[in-house]
């Protein structure tokens, strides 16, 4: 699909060229994984989470991202907050229901947010998407247990009933608006050694949607770009503690040109 | 011991084969490095610590990781809760004194896990172990003011007296019960230069505790594991940043049968 | 000046040699790093934020860091009561106010900080430098939106009102107590690409405090420092996850005599 591919240069130039805010209340694990991602790509990450402080950050920055990777109730208050703040300013948020399906306040919790705030894009994998829809769906800890493939028609259904952009990342990564189905096939299966890349992946798309307006084209490029840098990294290193180095190297060399000759988005 | 080497080989596999979803209550220093290390080695790494999911977490977990290196009130309630789900469920649980001995918060949190819940496997530097059994033992922030060999002798006595397992780490570590007692040489300098060690240590303690039903054998298994991985770091990086590195690519790459063949346990 | 130059020498050896305990009150973004790069440069770091530990844990401590990075309201009271503790044992006391400026809680906190605790250095950039002083000054997330030029007069005056001293980072670095004024060459663009590489240079300006009683030159000595082993990091790597394994590693390998030689203080 040229046009993606264009869209995902002309998304990574944006990003270097605006160095968007991108404010993020995320789990301890990834935090600073996610910080370098966004660094290394040219955002301007911040992280903040005090419920005193939060609506004041989302109010300056150009997308939000919600993760709720390591959990409890300060943070699930403060997530409400700063995803109904950046609602009413018209500011894109990202939710990462890391989890989901796993315990039920993880579930619950993931719930509250979409029912309570104008949540653009949700990226997980399938098992964390299933569980959004499905009171029986179950996740092993952070882990997916069901394949992208399992989840396709449901998040088709589920995209158009929430009225979000739904991305399930998995062997392929699977983008809907319940209308438009993507499919991106970049990546690497070390990325899933690594702790943390899916909530890189979802801060990534955060940056996108601060420079692109379409929620399914800002969401697929960011997959392909961080797909294209597990690919890139993976021709440099075969375990995870050197891929990683690698990968947030790869986040800063790739040019939008290899973006767009290497992107595969269909 | 030719016996170990061969349980350390195949607790490596069981755990490769098996994935056990390792739970980890632990300090925000160590936590990436954990659940990467988990990660590289073949185990399914989670992180959750509120006090209203950690029992439905817990009672899914094939061991639990307690680890007190940053602590707060309502982390210690959260460390309760879990330990005593897992000793109902008879999950394997392992502690981590980090810093006991250097403030009464650390001493007592300890001694209260120590004294409520069903602990498998106590593993810390020589002075946290003393802190545990000595009103006046001492340790400087997180780093060991007393040997090995000073913490031996009291270690057998303290293993028989708590009915559990203590693992003392250092420049040769040690394991005992009260009445075995077994030292394991692998290992590497650099390792105390790099944060989150001993932690990620712990952690492949409860991963090798999650398929093997010994706490002896699984925890001098684990260490000489983790050993050899620095020794093998240690043959391609001379300073910190890199070993690091260079550790949790060895944790991915190291066979069952190199680990038999260079395990050093007696 | 080879005056610092020396000094900077031996403040090197100093902390090799006596190791100085640095308790750390940090976000949860820069806990990592922060401990990884005073352990590569050869203090023991401890983090700690619990208040019911706190002031014994800045008891022992050779220096106290405070990081307001990622806030709330249980770690503001923490650092007020190690703040004041240190105060009281005349314990050096650093201060990094991460993202003065860019929300009223993080400038509020920086403000009562100063105001409470006897800080000896403060060191930020200098859109959160000048918040310290201006009711109006404004950061964009935590990234200075003004050049040390801009704040290099106000510094002078606030550091003489203040009765502290203040270091102000970026592409060349000042120091100052409000009589001297000392500025910094060393340091590479790369470092601004990396999560933690501000936090990491005040917990070593924090390391270099315990073993230099004047904060000019300890500061001065330690940000020269730094930022060598960022030109250093630069002669191996070219992008941001290389550069930072690069950077632990030449905290560990440049020596006292390759500082000396390389310091480029005025």
């Amino acid at each position: 699909m040229a046009l993606l591919a264009d869209q995902a240069a002309q998304n990574l130039e944006g990003v270097r060229s605006q160095k968007p805010l991108i404010h993020n209340i995320t789990n301890y694990v990834a935090m600073n994984t996610t910080a370098n991602a966004l660094l290394s790509m040219g955002a301007s990450p911040v992280m903040a989470h005090a419920v005193n402080e939060v609506e004041e950050m989302a109010a300056i920055a150009g997308a939000l991202v919600l993760n709720i990777g390591t959990l409890s109730d300060p943070w699930v208050a403060a997530m409400m907050a700063a995803g109904r703040r950046a609602s009413l300013c018209h500011t894109p948020v990202v939710l990462d229901p890391v989890g989901a399906g796993a315990t039920r306040l993880r579930t619950r919790t993931a719930k509250e947010i979409v029912a309570g705030v104008d949540v653009t894009v949700i990226r997980g994998n399938a098992s964390e998407i299933l569980a959004l829809g499905h009171a029986d769906s179950h996740t092993k800890g952070v882990d997916a247990i069901h394949t992208v493939d399992d989840a396709a028609a449901t998040a088709k259904r589920m995209a158009g009933e929430l009225g979000t952009t739904l991305a399930i990342t998995g062997a392929t990564d699977l983008v809907t608006d319940g209308q438009r189905v993507v499919s991106i096939e970049n990546g690497h299966p070390l990325m899933a050694c690594v702790t943390g890349s899916g909530c890189a992946a979802t801060a990534i798309v955060g940056a996108f949607l601060a420079v692109d307006d379409d929620p399914v084209s800002a969401t697929a490029t960011a997959l392909a770009y961080f797909g294209l840098a597990g690919e890139v990294a993976a021709e440099q290193a075969q375990a995870p503690g050197s891929f990683m180095v690698a990968l947030l190297d790869a986040l800063y060399t790739i040019t939008p040109e290899k973006l767009r000759f290497r992107a595969r988005i269909k």
